[in-house]
């Protein structure tokens, strides 16, 4: 059995190359729902669908993000409100990229949650119509909202706003002072997400921001401790490369947050749960300072810039965290 | 000032016509909310969207109801989801048409209660966008639903469903043995319905389902009361035409809940509340036998099948009302 912590657009594409390496249902994905927001009020789960639309094959290739054919009547239409409501008011607001087909899985996993189904149970009926085989679960069927403190470009002055409005609405372009993981204390474990790492041969850590995509799932203290207890076999892929993210905002938060943003610092962060770290062959020369922290480094290539390209890095990642399958051959 | 009690689409086509008559800044529709509905999640008013679509020149002019070059991408895909509910649940039903453009109605007005906007700061947000010179008001705040009693085809049993699930649900094919107003008695009534109830010079009682389109506004006690306080004031409009509905079920729905589907049946519901009725001219012959249950009766074409047709009933129906004006001339 293979865990999966992820994040986003580099989390489903690294699945998106295991599916190939791995029998569906030997595979379950553990995912961030920090980023999780209610817009017009439908439950929206941003990563949990990029990772579903990815593997479903259904995602947009050119956006990473929402479905491919996407129309946007909705959101147009939703336009000709926003200048008639109050001034103190978010509603009508097209900032969030709601495409109309899109709307339809927040329909739904409103819908259900209004019957009372929890978000792991939502999540299955939506991985099944998609025709999905592996397991796709939320990181807890509680709240944990990831807010960020920003500089206020006007003002200069610090500001909290909720993940979303951080990233697509401000285009992550201001400095953060501060992540944190409002419920991260008091939400409850999935039961699902503690069998699988407690069950799993090998727990991958994907090329998912450090902070904001995989440091949700590490707030909440179960999981931070089975994962320490198992850190044999964790393994990470830095998703720095050449002292960059590929996509999103991963080395600026490194930075502004004080780490460094280098797989020396993905691995300064790793290390308490991780015993191994996949880099790129451009950071081969930081290899040494890797496992000068402790940790095992395997250098490869890690741009999945095919779907071939990710099954190459997810064999070599299962066999770098001990994992014994016929893959590994 | 102008009052009009409404429904959907008999109403609206009314108003559509009284604009072109009286000035928009004098007009207050009152306007049924009894078949709002939950759907995904979405707060939606069926009555509501059909008046302000129709004043709009927005109504698609086929269907009556909904927006006019309307898709149904979203509706389309969340049909995915339908065969991968469980037994017990509704969610990802596509029963009721949910176009695009419409959501976004829905969207705005969701977003804006979970804000805590009344439903009538939303509805004339709403108005505004949609750029409407006349007061549009649900007829209360809170929350009044028409449960209709229907025969289970299979079981023959009788079952109460809400509104929408027998008129859209079912296609208004079932008998109706009961109507009841959920919440009627406890509701508040609205302070902008009983100052346009109260200081109008005429209440105009739309053309629209006795039963089920103004027998939810008339259930709420304070509009009935005052109702009967002004009903000398009070001018309705028969839907029934030569002993048939124009438009949905309320011919067979007066004949099924024990009442005469005529004017002289619409006659006697209104006689407590309404001093004047304006029927058509096919019905002429019933015109004794309305004036024998105490109210005026005008005769007139009253089919609106143009906005013109639809002017000439309203000019005829407020000189009826006792409605002192420039178009009473």
């Amino acid at each position: 059995m293979i865990t999966v912590l992820a994040g986003g657009v580099g989390a489903a594409r690294f699945l998106a190359g295991l599916v190939g390496v791995v029998d569906h249902g030997e595979i379950t994905a553990v995912v961030n729902t920090g980023d999780d927001t209610v817009l017009h009020g439908l439950e929206v789960c941003p990563d949990l669908d990029t990772v579903t639309y990815t593997l479903a094959g259904a995602i947009d290739p050119e956006r990473g993000w929402g479905l491919r054919g996407e129309t946007w009547r909705a959101l147009e239409a939703l336009g000709r409100f926003t200048p008639h409501r109050p001034a103190h008011s978010t509603a009508g607001g097209t900032w969030f990229g709601l495409g109309d087909a899109d709307l339809a899985t927040h329909l739904y996993r409103t819908a259900r949650r209004a019957e009372g189904a929890t978000l792991t149970e939502v999540t299955a009926e939506i991985t099944r119509a998609f025709d999905l085989g592996l397991t796709i679960v939320p990181m807890t069927d509680d709240r944990v909202s990831t807010r960020v403190t920003v500089v206020d470009p006007g003002t200069t002055a610090p500001v909290e706003v909720g993940f979303q409005e951080y990233f697509v609405g401000r285009r992550h372009g201001v400095p953060v002072t501060r992540v944190r993981f409002a419920g991260c204390v008091i939400a409850r474990p999935s039961p699902t997400v503690l069998s699988a790492l407690g069950g799993a041969d090998v727990v991958v850590i994907a090329p998912s921001n450090p902070l904001v995509s995989i440091g949700p799932i590490r707030s909440i203290p179960a999981y931070e401790q089975l994962l320490q207890q198992r850190r044999e076999q964790v393994v990470a892929i830095s998703p720095i490369v050449g002292g960059a993210a590929l996509k999103g905002p991963a080395d600026r938060m490194l930075t502004e947050l004080g780490h460094e943003a280098s797989v020396v610092g993905v691995a300064r962060l790793y290390a308490p749960v991780c015993a191994t770290l996949v880099i790129d062959r451009v950071d081969e020369h930081l290899a040494d300072a890797v496992r000068a922290l402790g940790l095992r480094c395997v250098v490869t290539d890690t741009i999945m810039s095919s779907p071939d390209a990710a099954s190459a890095l997810a064999r070599v990642t299962l066999v770098a965290g001990g994992g014994k399958g016929p893959w590994a051959a």
